[in-house]
């Protein structure tokens, strides 16, 4: 059984507690089903002893059997594993306010077939994208600020859920997100800050190194938790600021925030980062 | 009589053949007129041995009185100058082909008001736009390629200035141009190409980038003229390669022409762009 | 009087509080004493109200009279000015401790000619540089880090000042000064920190970095003032970190740290920094 | 028998004919013989169809075990294998000419411990490096220029041959040397280029692209190959170039230099390089 074409091999990933001998098991059942890898990454993490890897696999592919094989090594050895068939492909929901350049910068991306994904939902706090959803025919749930904030975030929730999303993209939504649902969404809702965190963390991080003076500007991607800008960094980039006004500077940083916000959700959609406690491990 | 709010300054530049007192005359007109400068660049090219400023003003200008004194300026020095409204928004026309990608990005940017401009018009020798045209509200006018290559040029040429556009950018737009077009675009017609000019001039950079090796790919956008892929650069920028495949090498490359092409039309519509000879001059 | 060649023109500094008029009244004094600008930056800083402008300046320039116009300007307007001849050296003091990458980075430059100053001395707390100084014939002081603080700080003061310095550069010293011996050196002491402030200040930042998963690691070139890790930004950059073990980080961010703190000496010597409050604003 | 510790884990690197289980078969070894995983790439070149990993080694590791089923594998597969005992330190030969900063650089880093390789001798064909090299205390051996090239590039060989090198780092050495000479030191011989090939190959590359008014500059350190400027590119990187003279340009020109040919000589020591036909593959 073939699931795949050489342009897009299928992707294994595997984790589990650091332990000798778990690549050469892993890759000798990919070769028993049948399966050439073109392309192997594996990490040890230094400080959680956790051990991760990402296997490109083309070939003619006995799928039964690599699962059953696998199975037997989650058994025997604890690890967890992963086959994803690329033709499959997620549901995405993006979750916006007023600031639109990353949003209409997703929508562009999707259009061309940038990003291999099926974009299923907006939820917005803010009417502003409801012209863009509306020429995209992409379903728009807005949930609007409240003076109830409990109320709200049940609301989001719901609105997100309705989805049934695989991925969730915070592309400038700017409300905090409490534990219970950062949680429903481990290592699957990612959000762009506009600084290199932990530079400027919290509001208004613009302004506040235009204040400072800094030379670079740039932006962080990272999966949601509930501690506030301190989730797994996924993607960052910096662009050089000479003397440029305030709102120059903004207009920079937005184009560092579109484009490590795209490659961001890019490198998660091609199962490239694994999470190893605060961090991640991006392959490739 | 003023003419901008402080977010906004005037834009005044003037470009000459070099000689000693040609800014002690542009500034002493600038404060005289009323004018308070707060941002001034001057340079002189090594090679053409020209003089050019750029000069960001503030304050209650007395235009007539200053455009009067500029005059007398480029009647005795033989200076050409512009003041630049910038409440006027220029009129863009954007060509494209099959690759939408820098289309979508502009698009996305000129919803969001990224780019201070009116787009007009798209011209396009490919179908593949229409519905993105459509959606967006933009009229489009195709030129398909035909067996008759003067033909089409003609027809081009009268499509794209049937929008009376200020600016036109060639977004992946893949014909070549005949001098009599591009000398009627001169400095106001952009292109992005899809390599660090001059390195993999012509047909499939990409591909031929990703054979040889290279460990950065990159875009170039500069000014069209008759010879191909040698018009003065506006901007370029690069991202590193590692052991990427030839598809995602052309994804990473994409990311950039997007970024490179809207930073060149930015610095373009802000002013900042001065052509000596072969080479631009970049204030900023 | 003709004081340079056209490769190093005289440069011409001038900085005060924001009024219409300053560049034109400045440049009119250097084209009547027969100048010629052949580059040109003014910037206004937003936040503190001042001017500032940095003129490269050839021809035959009648040095005594522009002084003298320059004076007359001083006392009209409240401007302050440096008028800097190129051929008078600048005198360096090198500032080190235990790590010692960016000590023998600067004295490679200085050896080929990269940085237009003379090494007069150098500082150090750790015997360790006692051999590269010896082989480099550069004069060295040692001055241990003792247990009274206020003693070696005056012990560390009064062995730079024995130097007399135009410019002191703490490549990698690791004690922090007192505001009486950073006021003596105001804009003219250089500190290089190990992260792209304010991102990990203080201790250990390459190590909070590794241990936060950042992608990306800098350092920050700035002037020393007695707030630690506060003074104006002078030059900052970063490089890229993947799945890389400590030392490793460590080393690629050494790579950064030389890079900046050279790109950033070079900066002042070629005075191209202005400091504007908190910030510095670069002309360049 | 422990070769190393965990900070400085032995490294296997294989190389072959791409072949499915070639991964299994390597690791099982490694596991067999009692040897932990910390990091592996493996990686297949699209365009040789060759095969290769890297493999970093920690444990109790029973290396004759290893050699001998490494060995085996040899026989059966078809595969090239080395198992790096990084304790060796490799013996370096730098070859340079009139400009120096590339080799202060690199001096500086070797005095440092930044580069993990003993220094045995520097080959010049100008007396510029004399007293450097006797600072140094490193063997220097003067190849002049003469007009018999034939014989010059025999005095070169030889003059290298004698310090038994591991490593020849062509350090702005700016001579074409014969195909016998590059054959000899395959993928052990790394040259700077000042261009990111294959813009501006040949001479005066800053200068071509001063005039031609590139937004870059860069460097690329590549094997040498007989074809001049066309080797395996191990790395390359850029710096953004504004309005600067054609001396500025050479002078970040310089930095970019210094750091590429530093970073590639740090992979290739690493063993994180593999040359596939006419591309690296770099692990990391």
């Amino acid at each position: 059984m073939t699931l795949h074409s050489d342009d897009l091999p299928m992707i294994l990933t595997a984790t589990g507690r650091d332990q000798p001998g778990l690549t050469a098991a892993i890759t000798t059942a990919v070769t028993a089903a049948g399966g050439n890898i073109i392309e192997l990454g594996q990490q040890t993490d230094p400080y959680v002893q956790l051990y991760g890897c990402r296997i490109a696999i083309t070939g003619d592919l006995a799928e039964e059997q690599l699962v059953t094989e696998l199975d037997a090594l989650r058994d025997r050895l604890g690890i967890s594993w992963t086959l994803h068939d690329r033709q499959v492909r997620p549901r995405l929901v993006i979750a916006c306010s007023a600031a639109l350049h990353c949003v209409t910068d997703l929508l562009g991306r999707i259009q061309t077939g940038d990003l291999r994904c099926d974009l299923v939902g907006i939820v917005s706090d803010k009417p502003a994208v409801a012209d863009l959803a509306a020429r995209m025919s992409v379903p728009l749930l807005e949930v609007p600020v409240g003076e109830d904030r409990v109320a709200q975030e049940q609301a989001f929730a719901e609105a997100v859920a309705s989805f049934s999303p695989d991925l969730v993209v915070l592309a400038r939504y700017m409300r905090i997100l409490p534990a219970w649902i950062t949680d429903a969404y481990e290592a699957r809702m990612i959000n762009i800050h506009h600084s290199t965190l932990p530079a400027f963390p919290g509001a208004n991080p613009r302004r506040r190194a235009h204040e400072r003076g800094v030379k670079m500007i740039g932006a962080t991607a990272h999966y949601v938790t509930a501690e506030l800008d301190e989730g797994p960094i996924i993607d960052q980039d910096v662009i050089r600021i000479g003397n440029h006004t305030l709102s120059e500077t903004i207009q920079l940083g937005e184009d560092v925030e579109r484009l490590v916000l795209a490659r961001a959700i890019r490198l998660h959609l091609d199962h490239r980062v694994m999470v190893f406690g605060d961090r991640t491990c991006v392959f490739g």
